[in-house]
């Protein structure tokens, strides 16, 4: 059975917009190991269109930025020897995103998501991310993951406690 | 009377998901001359969280995209003497987008992101924007413009002609 590591984020943190599970306005993106990388697959909405038959940058931005920090979240508990399920997933937020749009994606086809963990060190983790479109590579991302600070786990804006 | 560059896309491109005026379930981002920078002002959503109390990056991600793209259309038509409204504004995408987020940013107030083109250079654009709330700057992102290439004007996808 493959299991998403967005499916065993902690309950409080598994609102993302992106990937939360409890997002019901969300994009629900899921990260999947396959091999030695990890995949998630998402179809563009309607509405997700930068020109008209072109895919929207910001939304390959978020898929990037989520799969990357899903990548992140899996891999470190891969290199502690547990597979996803095993454990509620670590939660990784995102200290910075790259994207480089390679070519215009088109809009349509279900686009495929390729990543992997580059680096791990310490409480940060490096993934490369490939967007997929039709057999051909449309964007690559770099996404620099960090352990979820102290401050985000208790600091929560008065207008939200 | 403060005149948005999005308001004066071409229809055939203002349909972008972040800032087109013809998009119907978009963002709506607009760019605005203050001085020598731009600004662009964002509410986020109630889906729009990473965590609860906190903005989703990939939302951030976007907007950054969007006001860079449309700083860039700006500032080169403000290098050509026109001012917004002028004349039909030019159509840039994005080549590569880049944040940091520097903090935590809070989910509820209004957002302001402003820019400044710092180079053009032929038709590449790079533009640097500052993402603000209450007061503070929470993230720093820098777009590479480039004009809409014709591959993007002629060729769109078969499901779309």
């Amino acid at each position: 059975m493959m299991r998403a590591v967005q499916d065993f984020y902690p309950d409080d943190f598994a609102h993302c917009y992106g990937c939360g599970r409890l997002n019901r306005d969300g994009l629900h993106v899921q990260t999947l190991w396959r091999g030695e990388e990890t995949v998630a697959r998402f179809t563009p909405r309607a509405e997700h269109v930068a020109l008209p038959g072109f895919v929207y940058g910001g939304l390959i931005a978020s898929l990037v930025d989520c799969h990357g920090v899903g990548t992140a979240a899996a891999a470190v508990e891969r290199a502690a020897g547990r597979e996803i399920g095993a454990a509620p997933a670590p939660r990784y937020v995102t200290a910075s995103l790259h994207v480089d749009f390679l070519k215009p994606t088109p809009h349509g086809p279900e686009l495929e998501l390729v990543a992997r963990a580059t680096e791990i060190a310490g409480r940060k983790v490096t993934v490369q991310v490939e967007v997929w479109a039709t057999g051909l590579v449309t964007a690559r991302g770099t996404v620099v993951a960090v352990a979820l600070p102290e401050s985000m786990r208790l600091a929560r804006p008065d207008s939200e406690r």
